[in-house]
């Protein structure tokens, strides 16, 4: 498809959160032109859209999730990381299959299209039919295992690797291990031999909770960055999921080696597990996105929800109304998520990127007036406002519909199938 | 308009939070019956809506805004609450006209229906106007004096609390007090003789800050709540706004004098003033309601976006993820609300009861599975999932479109025009 959008605002994204007028067209998948008023008369468009001074700007990147856990959401809440995850969640997520996986994920994948999500960061159990879940319906995904003593054995994540990597334009796969707790040193040392053999960032849960923070200590004499670091496990990058419980040492070391902290304000609230401490990140200039967690702990997938926890707990944290400017939040949630995610040609809207765009509607109240966009969407902005989700230059999400491929209510009533089935005795 | 609706599930809210399946009747202003399906074929109906299994339940009560600081949503942010009243909101609102006050409140209620409010407890500069906004577009306000050193003498709110009372079905007004920093001691006390003359109750913004608590108790060696109770404000009941400074004692007070809290998460999260101890509130039999105080330090008009800070922040403040059950938040959002705004017929829903309901859409993906529906709406509910707003029996909000009479584009660029007004020099 090669679309024309006119009458635009557009936030690029690109080096600041400036805002200018103008147009934006698509070739295929791809930015073929980002600018004021052109001429287009020489080319075919297959749509014109008319965005009524709307804002264009880069899809927001979910930088943690665990799509499959749709089935979980508001099944068991109410009960502090350790126990809801031995007590309700590995029990059902014993009994889950490959297709239950692919049906959980598109229920997912519907919710990120709702709130202007263009890629995931996904780690869950069945890699193979979350990347068929996010192909057939049209995600950016990058996979990310979670390698524990308990799932499947390295030789599974290395051949995944190199399966998963390269099987599909929107797919790739990432090294990961679920967290420290989940995990011997043995089975770290030998995914640090991977890591090293196919010079891979590492990705993994880490000082999410003060329990998790503490015992590692108490096992190992190291906070789990450390930990990790003193195990070659960052050698060549990656980063940590959560990250409430870091050090001004753990910092330090997230700094130095360029890696990423992916912050879940929303879980991290719900389940009581802490507040990160973003602006202290900030100012020791640490590389911050954003991400949902999964629907089992937030409970919803909402970019919109996340961006102000992040800088509104920021403020109640710091008891500083100025901490983490919204543009700062902003980036977390576009750039930064992609370039963690290494999606290098997917974070700003420029010529030659990937065309993964959304529009945000001011037409509505909590977008008015115009003062300052930028704040509107980071301390007003609701998935009401997203009017549009194109990914790889298709729209699949269009004023409050999903495109014509996607049976919602065929999805949800799987998810319900599902969740009887598995709460079943 | 007499309204059928069917296969819906209601949550009356009417002692519990459980669901029913079955219909829910209006005729005129009032609900005619709810209960299971019963034959209707006798009546004639204005419309018959098939709710396709969506939520019927009471609207959401905005126990405390100040609709008319719409103007100033991201105009001055990342301030603490004292600087950013003296030194950017007090000098526009002095220039803010009647007719300013009209417009900005229309903008306001365009909001509050998107996100299913039903009635707002509001407390802002010209009551007549705000009044005329509610009455033009709908809405039920509970008008609230914010009688202070620097406003209109005591005398205005006498002859507005007897003007505006009984002015029309939709509004109702109740004396109160900005706040005791901007209130003398003298004018408390005439507040008291009036508030003894009409044995009316009280409410004002209270303990919302560590400095204004602390002031308070140098000025008069009491909190906030005791110097007020002590000059008999309290003895005909109301309550206090933000309540995050709250002693044992000032909770005791409250218990005893039957007082409401109403709580504003957004305001104090993104003003960095602190968290209420909800929980606790809960602990002592405390009543407590949820306010989204004004646009300009929120920023939006969002009530599932309070639902979840109420419970989330609890949470955070006690370490513990069972903290303030989502069925205690619902119930604060509607009939607390209701009963702290002094609405004793629009708070459940009920035969004979006033016909203020909101749709909620289980077809959305953020509503699915149906696993817990009242803790889907809590934790992850948005308003995107607002089907319907219907107030006095009138059909106000549907399917993301404003009733006919409302003219939105209109209204934006009349707050644009204000805003640019108000800030020039």
């Amino acid at each position: 498809m090669n679309i024309r959008f006119y009458n635009a605002r557009i936030l690029t994204m690109d080096g600041s959160c400036d805002l200018m007028e103008g147009e934006l067209w698509t070739k295929e998948e791809r930015i073929a032109y980002v600018g004021p008023v052109k001429d287009s008369s020489a080319y075919t468009w297959d749509r014109e859209i008319d965005c009524k001074g709307n804002v264009l700007m880069p899809g927001f990147k979910n930088a943690h999730t665990h799509s499959g856990m749709t089935a979980m959401r508001s099944y068991a809440d109410d009960l502090p990381l350790q126990e809801w995850l031995h007590t309700k969640i590995f029990p059902l997520e014993a009994k889950m299959t490959g297709q239950d996986n692919y049906d959980l994920t598109q229920l997912a994948i519907l919710e990120y299209l709702t709130t202007g999500v263009t890629s995931i960061f996904d780690m869950y159990l069945a890699p193979e039919e979350i990347a068929q879940a996010c192909i057939d319906m049209g995600m950016r995904c990058v996979l990310v295992s979670g390698l524990n003593m308990f799932g499947p054995a390295l030789e599974v994540m290395e051949r995944r690797f190199n399966e998963l990597n390269g099987m599909h334009p929107l797919i790739t796969y990432m090294m990961g291990v679920h967290a420290e707790y989940t995990c011997d040193k043995q089975l770290l040392e030998n995914v640090s031999a991977l890591i090293h053999k196919y010079e891979a960032p590492l990705f993994a849960h880490m000082s999410e909770t003060r329990t998790e923070t503490d015992e590692c200590i108490e096992r190992y004499g190291m906070t789990p960055p450390l930990f990790f670091d003193s195990l070659g496990l960052f050698d060549f990058g990656g980063g940590g999921y959560h990250c409430v419980y870091f050090t001004e040492e753990d910092m330090d070391l997230f700094v130095n080696k360029g890696l990423y902290a992916v912050t879940n304000p929303g879980s991290n609230t719900k389940l009581a597990s802490g507040i990160a401490p973003i602006g202290r990140f900030l100012d020791k200039g640490m590389q911050v996105a954003i991400g949902t967690d999964g629907p089992s702990s937030n409970n919803c997938l909402d970019m919109f929800r996340e961006m102000f926890l992040v800088t509104g707990l920021a403020k109640l944290l710091q008891k500083d109304a100025s901490a983490v400017a919204p543009e700062e939040v902003l980036k977390m949630a576009t750039v930064n998520g992609a370039h963690a995610m290494g999606l290098k040609d997917a974070d700003v809207l420029a010529e030659g990127k990937l065309a993964d765009i959304i529009m945000i509607d001011l037409h509505h109240p909590n977008m008015q007036p115009l003062n300052n966009i930028v704040k509107n969407i980071v301390y007003s902005g609701s998935k009401q406002n997203v009017k549009m989700t194109m990914i790889n230059g298709q729209i699949l999400y269009e004023d409050g519909r999903f495109a014509d491929s996607m049976d919602a209510e065929a999805i949800y009533a799987k998810a319900n199938q599902i969740i009887e089935r598995l709460s079943a005795e």
